[in-house]
């Protein structure tokens, strides 16, 4: 088979693995992630990433994604269109579908201002992909993710991220690693909670803080609560509207918040009027 | 056919009415809504909805179902699993299901300070429906939805508000009503831009305000954008941390910042300390 002739039938092996791949078992036992789609490819690519293999079905490439093809690192193996659409996990596929060795992600040292996230169990792809895409906008040093929730490297996370998954430290580790981290670089813990006493824009969220956030309807385990309410921790909740029929607000929606509020009080305005 | 019976027939006519009702046409032609679900349809029982039909498939009831089942006002129209999942829009439908006549929502009079959320074109019911969520919990006096975008009262937009859509009046209307109401009303007008000189954090956000949001993509049409820099109104954007990949936010996320930033200042933290 020439450069030129696409993979057409679904029975050839590549294929078989690509769509072996859309588990986290076998991402996990082979220490690789799969990217689909021209926008997060090349925010990936711009991140460093280097991708072992780039497959593409140029008959579905969408206009963004045929600007991106020339411009691929290797040379993508040619899908048709059946083929692509067996390994692509979208139900409107453009085209482009890579494999790269998962990101070893460091986790960094801490400078004197800088807001850490802390997510426990978060099982929806589609927050943890906002929570990363917030993170990234408002400036956060790094994202732990703990627990069996959401793969942070899963295809579903890095379209919801939108690529900003490769723009900032994300890293998945155990609580007991990620609690020696987090009190190696002094951080404050804030943790989430919709009974804390202290309204979030009271708090004062300067230095070093890890915002400690937990499932919507579960919360925070109570180690991570308890965090925040010993030492120099703290617990902090938006406060709702009373009478409102929310009872709560998307956990995306809360990290929102209180990076933005972190930021604000980063920049000094409030009191002093100073501005930006 | 005793009250007992539940309907079968896939072609019973009452069931291809309700498979028609989830085109937007045909709930206006009707004057309307679809209430699927446990949680939406007792937040909109408790928000004074009549529903003028109520479905219910028993076998397929989720505990919380099951819960508000007796307590409906009107004895239900028995289905079959199978008749209920042709009329359901939802993958793991919970087997109840209403009809309920289309709200008519009165335009408030604002009291001093007060948030009236504008959304101009957006298309996607998730996030109208999440904004929807966050102005009720913020305690936002209105949302005004503007051009052919998701329908306000469509069934994904009451699902992603989890019911906050019956929770605050939500008005479907043209752009010169909205700006002959928001005029009379006194609101400042608030343009959410990128490209805006002030920071929202920094802009005076108490009083009776309109937020202005567009669609992530396009932005706010032009004379909202102009309604921002002209009189008394304001252009104001949320700071991006330079060099992150996200180049937006989620309008969602947007309209969350922004709702709770009025929040914030209405209730006169920052210099006091006041908080609460």
């Amino acid at each position: 088979m020439t450069r030129a002739d696409p993979i057409t039938s679904l029975q050839n092996p590549q294929l078989k693995r690509l769509v072996r791949l859309h588990t986290r078992r076998s991402r996990e036992q082979e220490a690789v992630i799969l990217i689909e789609g021209a926008r997060e490819l090349s925010r990936a690519l711009a991140a460093g990433v280097q991708p072992t293999e780039i497959f593409s079905a140029p008959e579905l490439h969408s206009p963004e994604a045929a600007e991106v093809a020339p411009t691929l690192p290797t040379l993508p193996t040619l899908l048709s269109p059946a083929a692509f659409e067996k390994v692509s996990g979208r139900e409107n596929p453009d085209g482009l579908l890579a494999v790269a060795p998962r990101p070893a992600v460091m986790l960094p040292d801490l400078p004197g201002d800088a807001v850490v996230v802390v997510l426990d169990g978060l099982e929806k792809p589609g927050n943890v992909g906002a929570i990363l895409r917030t993170a990234d906008a408002s400036g956060a040093a790094a994202v732990l993710v703990l627990g069996r929730g959401a793969d942070p490297y899963g295809p579903n996370v890095i379209r919801a991220s939108q690529g900003s998954v490769f723009a900032l430290p994300v890293v998945a580790l155990d609580e007991e690693a990620a609690q020696d981290y987090l009190t190696a670089q002094g951080c404050v813990m804030v943790a989430c909670t919709p009974d804390a006493p202290h309204v979030y824009w009271d708090a004062p969220l300067t230095g070093r803080v890890a915002l400690l956030l937990g499932t919507e309807h579960g919360g925070l385990p109570t180690h991570w609560r308890q965090a925040g309410s010993h030492g120099s921790g703290l617990s902090v909740r938006i406060p709702m509207e009373p009478g409102s029929a929310a009872d709560s607000l998307n956990v995306a929606t809360a990290a929102a918040l209180m990076l933005f509020e972190c930021a604000r009080q980063r920049r000094g305005t409030g009191a002093a009027g100073a501005g930006q």
